[in-house]
């Protein structure tokens, strides 16, 4: 282990946005011993002081720019809308030799707006996804180990150097979590099925309870099963408008096929078609339980 | 507490449908000392003798009528769609002055289900709901705790017996469960929008994936949130298409809402309105954190 944090460890990281994603993976490096120095810039000054006192970061920066500059890597964590403001603002900052990686759920749109706002440095970008859903949000949520034994998927581009994909690649591992690499565009069509959808699910149902005038005790009546389909929409709405706008196209079709097999269902309810019905809902049940499984 | 076990204690209890529910009645029951003895009866005897082993029931009837014969209550918890053939099967051996009650997730077609099997003794049929929803099945989930806490829904009718429901909400006040009535049209139309949406919808979404010639690849990437929002998709399949045909008129309409929620979120998101979006997000997101603090 103490051979393995030699090889990946950093002297300066400065994370952008030091929220539950970009807080733990700062917390994750101290606690192992990979970094030395944490240096933390952000929207929020109060937000950057609860990570000083909380000994997620050492040091807050004026602002991008300057955390950047004194950075061996910089992770950017923030909503994917600002990824490119965030990329523009410390473009000409960056050490020639520095890498700078994201945590944005959305991959397409983030490999553009690191190409536009980089440039011929782009190349030291490499795009990467945490698989750490959680629906607490800021640095009060982050953990060291909220990365232990969960996924982390890297979208280098054929520009990528792979130097800079293979230290991110490292640094993660330290941080506990099985990383991957995969195409973006695949990325961006996998998770629009799998995490994109599901949210924007849930934030539906609640939205279309919370909006009747009978909200109050059709909620008094809400139990587990709601609880739990709905834990998703207890995310950041910001963050959640962003990856919806950012993976628009995969998301829409994720849409339009959901809302068909919605047409499906309804009409053989209305039909009283039971083995039908029965059939998806155990070819649901099952697969699911297999999933589980593994 | 010995006092109010003595008030409402039973001598013989039948329960038709020793799963989840109907077992984890019993074993309250049992465990508070209210009842004496518990008969069992149901589809399959592999289960009635597991629910013998494990102490839920003390013995097993050849058929419901036989168990019906000799009961002080008979609790049906069965799919419902079920109910009235089991309710046609006890109706000439219901002693006078025994109740029967029910434990389906819906009631406005277990009451009319009730009044046409059981005639004039749909008197000392008291329709309940408990709400105690898991996506485990069978007699080995059943536990003496689960109703503890939870709420059960009674809907009597104009021609319920008040002495019966009054005996009904009694015992399922022992088990632990606060107990209120309800009109059952309001029950049906409540639940379809809190309870049996969102298992239609988990039934949708894992069916729409496990379909996909991806499914595999795509349910290796899914995460928690995934887990979380399919998790009533792990419900028991005959279990849903009864109910969801029960409910239909009710079910449809909550549907039909969706969908047009569904259908204003995919405009939003095609249009890039991210200031509509976000607020759709937020009014949700903020109404379950109210929700959730109650």
């Amino acid at each position: 282990m103490t051979v393995k944090v030699a090889a990946v460890a950093l002297d300066t990281l400065a994370v952008v946005g030091v929220g539950l994603i970009g807080g733990s993976f700062a917390a994750a490096l101290k606690a192992t011993g990979a970094v030395r120095h944490v240096i933390g810039a952000g929207r929020s000054r109060a937000n950057l002081d609860r990570a000083l006192a909380l000994g997620v970061i050492d040091a807050v920066a004026e602002d991008p720019a300057a955390a950047a500059a004194a950075a061996d890597l910089v992770f950017v964590a923030v909503p994917v809308q600002q990824t490119e403001s965030v990329l523009r603002q410390i473009a000409r900052h960056l050490r020639p030799d520095a890498i700078v990686t994201d945590g944005g759920s959305t991959k397409q749109d983030v490999i553009a707006a690191a190409e536009r706002a980089l440039g011929a440095r782009a190349a030291q970008f490499v795009p990467a996804h945490p698989i750490a859903g959680a629906e607490q949000s800021g640095v009060e949520a982050a953990s060291a180990l909220l990365y232990r034994d969960r996924l982390v998927v890297l979208t280098p581009t054929a520009a990528t150097r792979p130097e800079a994909a293979a230290r991110v690649h490292a640094l993660w591992a330290v941080c506990g979590a099985r990383v991957l690499d995969m195409d973006a565009a695949r990325h961006d069509a996998v998770f629009a099925a799998v995490s994109h959808l599901p949210h924007v699910l849930a934030f539906a149902l609640v939205h279309e309870i919370a909006t009747r005038p009978d909200a109050s005790e059709l909620f008094s009546f809400a139990g587990s099963g709601f609880r739990d389909f709905t834990r998703i929409a207890g995310s950041s709405p910001e963050m959640w408008r962003d990856i919806a706008l950012a993976n628009r196209q995969a998301l829409l079709a994720e849409l339009d096929a959901y809302r068909a097999q919605l047409d499906r269902l309804a009409h053989c309810i209305a039909q009283g078609d039971g083995a039908q019905l029965a059939s998806m809902f155990e070819t649901a049940r099952s697969a699911r339980a297999r999933w589980l499984a593994k």
